[in-house]
This record gives structure tokens, C-alpha cells and sequence, in this order.
């Protein structure tokens, strides 16, 4: 009976899983799993399905936060994570631009090979602690003195649930510095679709066959569908009851966490 | 002949001024006077035209900002200053508000007898140094807390410039907030209509009879002739010849700086 509502789940070859509110709860001392949720990334694992994490983590280089997750119990490796800051170097080596960045000290390694002389853009992180006065407004001067400005921003998040309690994210930094200057960011993360693009070409897996599992009703849910994939919605981490009734995004399904979606998603394997 | 595409000064029987980059250009060791301006107030004064300061200045007490400006050679008083924190303290008593201050050090006096208990409200200054995560953390968490989040902004300002180069000013911050907890902020200052009909009201003169003079084309320029007053961009402070070319508001003049517009208005009476 209750598998009567869960068409979603067939035809699955891989996931999309968010990781923060999915995989664990972050906090300043590194976080702790959500209950069962290592054990559901062993099943699916096991199960066969292919599996990518899709994550807008920017305070750490992709091996450091694979090593948080292993040290947790994930079984996960760095070709596994798909996030914001290689997606942005691309983009840089592509369009030839030469950053500034306002990142986390701990996320600078991801820029190593990319040249940093003489700034032609502002790339914009989860930098917490680095989100000072002085540093927002170096950043500001910067693009205010661009003949045409140009501001990466590495996701949109309006704020994210730490142990220690709630704290604002990019996107509300994002959003100072496009008032301030007048322009509009360049997102690179989800919910944009190149970036979700990136991750099923990692994942291997067309749209029409992967599920992206995510705590974020717009960043996670909204962008996805908007890719052509299902995507399900769980209640831990940020989600709030209230997202059950946003107006313009409805998940395929809710589930209670990682552990019951994947429960679900094997049975109709 | 350079009186021709004056009519703009007629009949004019008081003015309000901006103050930072009219006055003086303000810095972090306080700031310089514009040349010609202290001698323009002076004049203003002996010609008996009414005078009151319109300011979103928000980063010290009425009484300290005067001694500021006295210490300049200003001859100006404490009543001929419109500001936006005494505005705010008189919203907050009429609707029963108990204020989280996010504001600069030297203004906390202004709310000296406002209760701030158990805050229902936060109200956002220039804080400068004290924008620091930590405290932008802590606003945005008391919000996101509240049933109805009430956020009241001193001002909308996107930017200023002190004489060690470009800040972020409070409308940037009130973005952040903004953006964060999806609401939207009431800003007392200019370019209110309440702000300036207050600062109208100080002055004793009606928006016919009244010429506002700031060096911010939105704020002073546009606020002020929407409540039916002629207004001057002085070509000082933040003014930039872009502005000349501004889409939507365009000033009744451009002026060099205060003393010109003050010779050609005295020479009106």
C-alpha cells in the first residue's frame, strides 16, 4: 500500500544527493550524520545505481570535504562531488577571466592553477568568517572600478543551518554586492542548470533517469525539475513544514530522510 | 546671461542640504570641508533663507555629528539637523517596537530611551566596523525568527565615499537581510516621502518654496522632487558624470558645488 504512490521511483539509474542536510548536519566542529544516512549510501552503492554528489559546498577544497565525509563513514570519493568551485574555474579558463577572490580560506587550492594577477572579476564564496567589512568592501571596489563588472557567485543560498544554530549564506552577500553595484551575479552552483547539467554528465545518467535528492525546495528541488529530472524533497536539514506549500515548487515526493527515499527507491529496482 | 535657465532659484524661502559631499567629504578621521562650503552656509544664513540639515548620516548622534561639523567651522545647531535615527525612534514608540540595534557604536545614544528588551524588531544603521558576520548572523537569526520580521532600515544608501575610498553603505546590508529572510525593509530616511516631509516640517517652509541640494541623485534628487520640491546635484561628494545621463530622475539644475548654487539663488532673492 504504500508503494501505491511512488511511480517516481521507477526506471531509476543514478542519484543526485545533496550533501549538507542530506548526509549530515554541518556544524563549526565538522558535523554529524543524519541517522541512517551512511548506511543508505552503502545500499545504493550496492544496489548498483550510480550515485554523484551534488553539493554548493564551498568552504573546503573537494579532498578535504571528502575526507569530513569519509571520517564520518561515507563512502565517498573526491570523482564523486560535483561543486561550485571547479565548475567556476572552467568558466574562468574559458572567458580568460582573472579573479578576485572572496572565498574561504580553506577553498583556495581549487583556484591554484588559475591566474589571479590583476583582477578582471570578483568570484564570490561561502567565505564566512572572511565576510568582513574590509573584505566586502575590497571586493566592492573592485567591481565598482570594472568597466563592466563581473561577479561570480558560487551558489545563491539564502542561509544554512549550522549546529551552532542558522547562518547567512552567498546568496544574501551576492545580493549586497549586485545592489551595490547595480549589476546581476553570474550563479554558478545549483540551481543553475549548467551546473546540474555537470553533474549528470559526471553521474553518467540522462535526466529522464535520475533522481536528485536535496534539503533546499528551490536550489535543490526547483533546479532539478527544471532540468528534466525527479527530484524528491527530505525533511532534515533546512527543510522547514512550510515548504510543503511553496507556491511555485512541488517536489515529486517527500520523504523523511535519505534512508526512507532509498528504502523506496530499491524496492522498485 | 548665466542667469537665463535659472527660474529654478525664484521664490525660494528655505533649503534643506545634504551634508556629507556637500558640506564636507567625510573620512575615517573625519573628514574635510568642500571648498566654498563653510562660506555658503554663512551666507545662507545672513540672507535669512530657513536652513535644515537632511541627512541619512547614521553613524553618530545628532550632538556629536554637530560638533563634527562645528569643529569644521559650520555654524550650525543640533535643530537644524534631520536625521534618520531620531525618525526611527519615533516609529518605534508609535507602533510599540523594541529594537535589536545593528548600528554603529557612536549612534546607540539616539535610542537611549527605547526599551530593547526582548527585540520584536531590527533596525539597521551604518554600522561600518561593526557589519561583521558574527552580528549580521545574529540580526538575520533574530528575523528569521519572528513570526512577521520587521527590519527598519536608516537609509538605502548602495555606497559612499569616505576620503581613504568607496564603502558599502546600509542599503547593501538591508539586501543581505532582505534577501535572506524574504522580506522587504522599511527604510526611514531619504528618499522617504516621510523623511523629507519631516525635515520639511523642521524647516517651516513648504516643498514649493523649498530647494533640496544633495550630491545623490536617487536619495536627495529623486525623494526630494517627489514631494514637490526643486532639487540641485552638486557635482562633489559621490556625484559622477554618469549620473547626468540617470534614467529616470533628472535634477531641476547641476551646480558645481554648494557656493555656486548659492550665488545664484542669492542673487534671485
Amino acid at each position: 500500500a504504500a508503494m501505491a504512490g511512488c511511480g517516481w521511483a521507477r526506471a531509476v539509474r543514478g542519484l543526485l544527493l545533496d550533501v549538507s542536510g542530506v548526509l549530515y548536519d554541518s556544524g563549526p566542529d565538522g558535523g554529524v550524520p543524519i541517522a541512517g544516512s551512511v548506511e543508505a549510501v552503502r545500499r545504493i552503492k550496492a544496489s548498483g545505481l550510480k550515485l554523484q554528489l551534488c553539493t554548493n559546498e564551498t568552504q573546503a577544497t573537494r579532498e578535504s570535504f571528502v575526507r569530513k565525509l569519509r571520517a564520518m563513514g561515507f563512502d565517498v570519493s573526491v570523482a564523486e562531488v560535483t561543486a561550485p568551485a571547479p565548475a567556476a574555474c572552467g568558466l574562468l579558463k574559458e572567458r580568460g577571466l582573472r579573479p578576485h577572490l572572496l572565498v574561504h580560506d580553506d577553498l583556495v587550492p581549487e583556484f591554484a592553477e588559475i591566474d589571479k594577477t590583476n583582477p578582471n572579476c570578483v568570484v564570490l564564496g561561502d567565505a564566512a568568517e572572511n565576510f568582513t567589512y574590509a573584505n566586502l568592501n575590497e571586493a566592492f571596489r573592485l567591481l565598482i572600478g570594472m568597466e563592466k563588472p563581473v561577479l561570480i557567485s558560487l551558489g545563491k543560498g539564502r542561509y544554512y543551518k549550522e549546529t551552532d544554530g542558522l547562518k547567512l549564506d552567498v546568496g544574501a552577500y551576492m545580493k549586497a554586492l549586485e545592489y551595490a553595484c547595480d549589476i546581476q551575479a553570474e550563479v554558478v552552483g545549483k540551481p543553475a542548470k549548467r551546473f546540474f547539467e555537470s553533474a549528470l554528465a559526471e553521474l553518467g545518467v540522462p535526466a529522464e533517469q535520475a533522481i536528485m535528492i536535496g534539503d533546499d525546495i528551490v536550489s535543490d528541488v526547483g533546479g532539478a525539475q527544471q532540468c528534466g529530472m525527479r527530484a524528491l524533497q527530505v525533511r532534515t536539514g533546512k527543510y522547514r513544514p512550510s515548504d510543503e506549500k511553496h507556491p511555485e515548487v512541488k517536489p515529486d515526493a517527500y520523504v523523511n530522510n535519505l534512508a526512507e527515499a532509498v528504502d523506496i527507491i530499491l524496492q522498485q529496482l
